[in-house]
C-alpha cells in the first residue's frame, strides 16, 4: 500500500481564530475516520438500583446544610438551593499573602466555592422547561452579584461538568460557581485578544463574528431575539458550541429579567439538542465574561461555551494541546440545527 | 453543619507558572477529597483473548505497508518501524492556499503524520530496557530531521498518546509525529514567555528554574549527567512530570547520541514509575522544542512532558480552562522518588 497518490488533496484545514489569534485544525474526512461521533448510550439502569442511587446522592439529603439560596415552588417544596462546596478549592480568607518561592510568586487560594442544585436527581438541564432553567440562570447571576464584590475577588467563573468524563463526581444534577483571586488564564487570553481587535478595529470581535455567521447562517443552530447559538468558525473541538447575546454586552451580572429568559430557552434549546444528536454525551458548559477586578472592559462580548466531551473516544488529537477538531463545524451545526 | 469555622485556613495555594505568566491552582487538601488518585487495574485479560486482539491490531500486522523507517535486531526481525498515518490530519502538498472565509484567515492542512511502532504488542515504553528506548529517541530523530525540512512545515510534534483516556484507540505501543505548517499555541506561548523572560533577564527561565529546583530537591524524582525529571513547582495537573536537560539546549534535533542514551534511561525511569505508583494511568507525553520555521530560538530550552490521566476521574477541575492539581507538586515527587 503506498500513500503517495493520497498526498495531493488536503485533509484539513487550519483557521485562524480572531480573538486568540492562534490556528486550530478542522478536519475534512471524518468519514475515513473508524470511530462514529455517537455515544453508546450506557444501559438503563432499575428502579430498585435507582432508590439506591438516591438514597446515597448526597444532593437528594441537603437537610442541615447551609444554605446560600433557596428557590421554592408554589406548594412550598425546594425547586433549587446553592451550598458552598464540602470540597472546596477556594475559601475566605483576610489575607492574599503575595510571597516569592525562589522565583517564583505564590498566593493563598482566596476565594468560594458553591453548587446549584436542582431538586429532581434524574431531571437534567436538558430536560428541563424555561421557567426551571430561567431559575438557575437567575441564582448565577444572584451568586454572582454575592461573591463579586467580597474582598479580593478578581474573577467569577460559572460552569456546569455534565458526566464522569467532564469531571462530574455525582449524577444529580448541579452546577457550579467559583470566585477567585485571580483571571483564569482562558478568559485572560480571551480579553487580551478581543481588547488588541478593538484597539486595531475600533468594533468589538464578536460582533463582527457573529454578524458574518448571521448573514451565512452555516453554522447557526438557533436564534430568538436576543441569543444566537452556534459552532464557532475556529472550533477546537468536535460540536464546540456557543451561546451570545446578539447585543453587545460585556457583563453578564448586568442581565435584566427579560435577557434571563431568553438566554434559558437557548440553553435548553441547545443541551437538549446536544443530548438528542450526540447521544447525551459529558460536556463542560461555562460563561466567559468581564472580570469583577475594578477594570473596565466595555469592548468584551459576555458568552457561554459548551465543549462536549466526544474527542477522547474519537481519539483524534494531538499531543501538544492542540486537538483537532474531527467535525467540521458547519456540519456540526447542521447535525444539531436538524429536529 | 456550618462552613463558617472553616474559612480561615487556606486550602489552596496559587502559583505562578514563570513561562505562561498565569497563575495555576494547587489544592493543600487532597486528603479530604472522597477519591484516591490511584487507578483501578483493569482486569488481566485470558491468552485467549491476548491472541485475538493481536489478530486484530493493524500495528501486530505491517506487512507491505509503506515504512519510512525500520530498525532491525541481530537476528533480522524488525524491531522499530515508522509508517505514515492511515488516517492523517494533515499530508503533503504543494500549496497552503491562504485565504480569507469573511473575517478570518485559513490555509490547507499541509503537513505529515507518522507513527513509530515497537514490534511487541503489549510491551510497553514503561517496561522497556534502556537500549530500546534508544531507538525510540533516535528514530524521533530521524523522522524530526526528515519533515523539519519539508516545504512549509514550521513545527514537528512528537507525542505519545498512552491509554485511552488519553486518546489512543489502540493499545499496541506507538509514538506519533505530526509535521505542521503553523507553531502550535501551547508551543507558541511557552516560547514567547520564555523569550519575555530572556530580554528581562538574560538568563534562560527554564535554567533558573532548574537551578533552584536541584538546589531544593523537593521536587525532583530523578537525575543522571544529562537529564532531571521533576514534577513543576506551578504544576497544572496532579503528577505532571517533566524531563529536562541540564544543559542549555534549544534544539532537540542536534541530540547527541550520548545525551539520547540518557534521554532513554529518564524516559523509561519516568514513565516505569509513574505505571508502578499511580497504577498504570493513561498520559499524554510530549516534546516541546524550539520550531523549525527559520528564526532563532537559543533561549528555549526543550523537554518533554507527561500529564498523567488523572484529573478526569478526580473529578476536580474548572470548566474554564483551569485545571486544579489536586496534589502538591513536591508530595507527587515524594511519591514517584521513592522505589
Amino acid at each position: 500500500m503506498s500513500t503517495k497518490n493520497k498526498t495531493k488533496t488536503p485533509v484539513s484545514e487550519l483557521r485562524k481564530d480572531l480573538v486568540s489569534n492562534t490556528w486550530v485544525v478542522v478536519a475534512d474526512k471524518r468519514s475515513k475516520r473508524p470511530h462514529s461521533f455517537k455515544k453508546k448510550t450506557e444501559k438503563k439502569i432499575t428502579g430498585k438500583e435507582l432508590k439506591e442511587e438516591k438514597e446515597k446522592c448526597p444532593f437528594c439529603h441537603l437537610e442541615g446544610k447551609e444554605n446560600l439560596l433557596t428557590y421554592k415552588k408554589k406548594s412550598g417544596a425546594w425547586s433549587l438551593k446553592v451550598i458552598p462546596n464540602d470540597f472546596p478549592a477556594f475559601v475566605h480568607g483576610t489575607s492574599l499573602n503575595v510571597h516569592d518561592e525562589g522565583p517564583f510568586m505564590v498566593m493563598n487560594g482566596v476565594g468560594f466555592c458553591e453548587i446549584i442544585i436542582t431538586r429532581s436527581h434524574t431531571r437534567q438541564i436538558s430536560q428541563m422547561t424555561v421557567s426551571e432553567i430561567t431559575e438557575i440562570v437567575d441564582a448565577f447571576q444572584v451568586r454572582y452579584l454575592a461573591q463579586m464584590n467580597q474582598r479580593h475577588i478578581k474573577y467569577v467563573s460559572i460552569f456546569q461538568n455534565y458526566g464522569k468524563e467532564a469531571g462530574a463526581s455525582l449524577k444529580h444534577p448541579h452546577l457550579q460557581l467559583i470566585a477567585t483571586p485571580v483571571v483564569d488564564p482562558d478568559i485572560y487570553r480571551s480579553l487580551h485578544g478581543s481588547r488588541k481587535y478593538f484597539e486595531a478595529n475600533q468594533e468589538c470581535v464578536h460582533c463582527v463574528m457573529l454578524e458574518w455567521e448571521r448573514e451565512s447562517g452555516k453554522r447557526v443552530i438557533f436564534e430568538n431575539d436576543e441569543f444566537v447559538v452556534l459552532c464557532p468558525f475556529a472550533s477546537k473541538i468536535a460540536f464546540e458550541t456557543r451561546i451570545y447575546p446578539k447585543r453587545h454586552l460585556a457583563y453578564f451580572e448586568r442581565s435584566s429579567t427579560a435577557l434571563k429568559i431568553q438566554l434559558a430557552e437557548a440553553i435548553g434549546f441547545t443541551l437538549a439538542r446536544i443530548k438528542k444528536k450526540l447521544g447525551d454525551p459529558a460536556y463542560n458548559f461555562f460563561l466567559h465574561t468581564a472580570p469583577c477586578d475594578g477594570r473596565v472592559y466595555d469592548h468584551y462580548h459576555w458568552h457561554f461555551e459548551i465543549l462536549p466531551k466526544i474527542s477522547v473516544w474519537a481519539g483524534f488529537e494531538l499531543g501538544t494541546g492542540t486537538e483537532i477538531c474531527s467535525v467540521k463545524p458547519e456540519d456540526a451545526a447542521e447535525i444539531l440545527r436538524k429536529k
